[in-house]
Formats: structure tokens, C-alpha cells, sequence
């Protein structure tokens, strides 16, 4: 494994890997075994959210790893998000207390919120769907700059290091932005070469807000197809891709998170094969050449798989429009 | 002359013509009569903005219609705007006193914030520009929440009977219908075949939200050519367009608002010609076949004129990202 390289966090200093792990889609029974094996294989960075249904195995895998001593509590950085079900400010703080107590853990390093809407509270053990037990979309009043000030008060309290935001748009920054106490130190959004986001990545930078990408592999990842998006290849198997991919000796999925670090976008690629945990990690001292790197920037499609469009959700909500 | 139709704008009841007159980029010397003949040729919705530089003369305009018995006050329906550098808590009640007086009006019936973000105070008689005399683009922290109270409070006052917004997205949408203790009764945003924002507007429309649109002639009423919209026809020569207008026996800018109403969107387009306020207005009982509003449909093109892009205002701020 090659030397990780880290991205610094405006508001606290704190270090963040480019290259972390992500935790969504990873078997309750699975987890466990499977992120203590992440850390083995040398992540640092762990992306869980309450959402995943994993998070107490999460923290399993997190803890006998701590408590076998390939790694201390401190090079770990760790990651929660709050759920739209509890963004009404007397839930934040019980509810990410559950995220601490599922991680087993005295604090958090990151600690996001998941989705820019709230809905209807539901019970904290879930399962933590957009709809109701009718199958409805429940939307509540739960301002977020009253949500912001109860994040606030956590990392006040010293159970979270950091604060962000994830699937925020720019108009719902500029105004957090506003009113933060303490700002995001985070966004973490759907990122591949088919939805490059550009312009968005360059004003949160600019505003001192680091890019975390979801989704580095694009359609690869997502069983729903959305209207106008039938037309595009599988990005582990483009044809762009994979001739970088031979060209440099590596996968279609390293030259894809290799692309995005270096835009300086950090990557949380998930796999439970644990060859591919290293050679994901592998990929810090791989630079393309600049037309290679163009080559797959020409891909930009402006594709998003990660929304809520009738045809999967049976409603449509068009949060990034 | 048609009879105009009207919708209704859900917070208050108030009725809102399907097609009104916009101000934007009328000469100060010619608004007033410019709006004078507006109204004498039937329209009662007259939509300004304090970024106009010509509130004042939209004002005389309308007093002298009001003076000379072509319309009573209560028919018609004036809309003002609360510019992005008095967003901050102090200055929306005095800017908006100064747009009252400009209009020399004892209320207006629809007072709109709008752009989505906050620049630093300016001296009121304006300029009104996006950057500062060193052409800097400088944010001010002014959260949307505060900004909104004070609207909410001078609708209290009984000096704007509706309050709106303009050029928002739906995650700002979304969050400000958390707080508003009054909720907006319009969005003026970007509309024409080549962005129609149809997630957008059902969206919005579900929510009890009118939309009204600005731009309706797309490119043609834009003299900045935003990269990736090059090959855009002129709508109002688009060959679509030409034939449909040919065989209704409209001009292709009828066919454009035709199309529009057509989908309940409010329009508002601007011409300095007599014989063109009459004929936008002569709309109301014309309705195309299916297929014609469909090939008009057809060409969404997801292109935006009206964003601030580096290529026409030297630095990038993607609002609409």
C-alpha cells in the first residue's frame, strides 16, 4: 500500500484521507468482518450513516480493530449522518446519540446531515425509508438553521469534530453559510465522471467546503435507471476507461477514483472483496496524463442516479432542480 | 382585446392574470408612457423590480392610468422586488418604503425577493450591479429566515398583500415553507421551450406556489451566448415555432406565450411596441392541438440564459448548481 495523502478541513485542521471506505449496501451481517477488514487493508476514513442499517456493526468492526491494535482511535476518521427523519431540533441530539452509542465511540469526526429535507419522525430503530408505512412522503417543518444549531451544540459538547452538509445544492449553502456558527467542513454529493458537478465543486471550495464524492463509480452502482440516462455505458466498463485502465495497468474502478482525487475530490468507494480494498487504496501515487485525465473529464453527461423520480420512487421530488 | 384569465394565488386569494407586462430593460425615458400604454392596451399585471432603475417612471405610468380612469388601482396587480443588497434585517423595510415611493403607491400587491443571496448594502439610488466599484462579488452573511420576517411584517403592515420569491431553487423552496409564517405566493423564475424546469414547477405548484416566467422569448431577449447554448436557434425563428405560428396565424412570440399559459405558467413579456402589448394580450381564447404544445415541448434543452457566468460577469457563481 502506498502513503495516504490527506486533504486538509478548513474549520478544524483535521485531516481527511482522499481515499476512505463507504459503508451503504453492505449487509448488516457482512459489516462487521467487512470494515475490520477495511482497516486492515488500510483505510482510515469510514463512511456510515444511520440510513445503512449498519451502523452498530460498523462500530463493531471499528472497535475490534481499535482494541487489536492495527489502529488507534485517533488516525480513524469517522463519519455519521442524521437522517431526514430527525432533523426537528429536539431530535438531533437523541438521535445521533444513537449513532454514537451504535458506533460504541466517545465522538465522531464528521458528522453530516443526509439529505437537505426533513420528514415525519419516525421510531429510531427504524427502517428509515423516504415514505411512510402508506407509502407516502411525509415533509415536515424542521428549519435547518435550527437544525444547524443543534449540530452546532454537539460539536460545542465535543462528541462531533466536524459538521457538514451532504446533497445540498448551492442556494441551501449560501444561506447555511449565513447563519453557521460553525461552517461545514463537508459536502458529500453524488461525484463520476457522468455528473462532474464542476461549477458546484469549485464555489463550495471556494468557500473553504471539502468535497467528499458518493457514487465514484456512477451507474456501475445503481440498479435504477433514470429516464435519459438508458443511453450510458456502464462506467466500469466504458471503453475511455478501460483503455486508461490498460494504458496504466490498473482497474476501470482505480482509474475512476484516481480521476476524481485528482480533482481533489476525496472518494469512498465500497467493496467487500478485500483485493479490491487495497487496490483502491493503491491509487495515491497514480497520476494520469492530462489527456487522459480530459478524456474522461469529455464523459460529463449531466447524469444523476441518486434522485427521487417517479418511475423508482413513485413520487417525484425534484430536489436538484 | 380577449378576456383575460386569471389564476389564484393560493395564500390570499388574490387573482393574478395569465399574462401581465414586464419592465426590465425599458429606457427611464421611455417607461412611463412605455407602461402608460401597457395598461391602456389591457394589461393589468405590471411586474418592476428596483434592479430596473426605472420604479419611479413605472410609477407615473401607472398613476396617470389610475388619473386618467383607464383602470382602478384594485384591478390592477404591481409587483415589486426586494433587490440582493438590502436583504440584511435593517434595510428591507426602508428599501421596500423607497419602492412604495417610487411608485407612489399606497401598497403594491406583490413584493418578491429576487435573487437567492445576499450582497453587500449599496447606496439605494443605486446602481444596482452584482459587484462592487472594484468588481467584486462581495456575499454578505443575511440569512433567508430574518430576510423573510421582515416581509412577513410588512405584509402585517397591510403594504404588500403577497410576498414571493424569485430565480429559488426547490431545496431553498423547501426550507424556506419550514418558517414562513406566511408562505410565498409566487416564483418568478427562468421559462421558455429551451428550460422549461417542469420537475421544478409541478413541484412548487404542489406546494401552493404560482409560477410566473421571466425570459419567455428564451435567447432572443439575451445578448450573452452562455457556453453550450451556441447552437441554439433564436426561439422566436426557431422553424418549430414558425410553422405553428404560421398555421394559428400568430407571431412566433404569441405561439411562445401561448405555449406557456398553455402549462398555467404566468407570463410577463416586455415590448416597447403598442401593437405587440395588444397582441400578447390577445391570447386567452387560442389553444393549440396536442401535438403542436408537444413539439414545443420537444425542445427542452435544459439551457439557461440568465446565469452568472464567468464568461459574461468575470467570475462564476452557480447559483443554479
Amino acid at each position: 500500500m502506498t502513503t495516504q495523502k490527506f486533504v486538509t478541513l478548513q474549520p478544524t485542521g483535521d485531516k481527511l484521507p482522499l481515499v476512505g471506505f463507504g459503508t451503504a449496501r453492505i449487509s448488516k451481517e457482512d459489516t462487521e468482518q467487512v470494515v475490520y477488514n477495511a482497516i486492515m487493508a488500510g483505510n482510515r476514513l469510514i463512511d456510515g450513516a444511520l440510513a445503512y442499517v449498519n451502523e452498530a456493526e460498523v462500530g463493531k468492526g471499528v472497535r475490534r480493530a481499535i482494541a487489536d491494535g492495527i489502529v488507534k482511535r485517533e488516525e480513524l476518521f469517522i463519519v455519521g449522518k442524521l437522517w431526514n427523519s430527525f432533523h426537528e431540533k429536539q431530535h438531533v441530539k437523541p438521535i445521533f446519540q444513537m449513532t454514537l452509542d451504535n458506533y460504541g465511540l466517545d465522538y465522531i469526526d464528521l458528522y453530516l446531515v443526509h439529505l437537505p429535507f426533513a420528514i415525519e419522525y419516525v421510531d429510531p430503530k427504524g427502517p428509515f425509508g423516504l415514505t411512510n408505512a402508506k407509502n407516502e412522503l411525509k415533509l415536515i417543518k424542521a428549519p435547518m438553521h435550527e437544525t444547524w444549531r443543534e449540530l452546532e451544540a454537539l460539536v460545542d459538547a465535543g462528541l462531533i469534530r466536524n459538521i457538514g452538509i451532504s446533497n445540498f445544492n448551492v442556494q441551501l449553502t449560501l444561506d447555511l453559510l449565513s447563519y453557521a456558527r460553525i461552517p461545514p467542513s463537508v459536502l458529500e454529493i453524488e461525484h463520476h465522471p457522468y455528473l462532474q458537478q464542476r461549477r458546484l465543486i469549485k464555489w463550495v471550495r471556494s468557500q473553504g467546503v471539502q468535497v467528499i464524492a458518493y457514487a465514484s463509480f456512477g451507474n456501475a452502482v445503481f440498479e435504477a435507471v433514470p429516464q435519459g440516462t438508458e443511453h450510458l455505458k456502464n462506467l466500469l466498463e466504458h471503453p475511455v476507461i478501460v483503455d486508461i485502465a490498460e494504458k496504466y495497468q490498473l482497474s476501470t474502478g482505480q482509474v475512476l477514483l484516481v480521476w476524481a482525487i485528482s480533482h481533489q475530490v476525496v472518494v469512498i468507494p465500497k467493496t467487500v472483496n478485500v483485493s479490491r480494498m487495497k487496490s483502491n487504496l493503491d491509487i495515491n501515487h497514480i497520476r494520469l496524463d492530462d489527456d487522459d485525465q480530459q478524456k474522461i473529464d469529455a464523459l460529463e453527461a449531466n447524469a444523476r442516479f441518486n434522485d427521487f423520480y417517479a418511475n423508482n420512487y413513485g413520487f417525484d421530488f425534484p430536489i436538484y432542480d
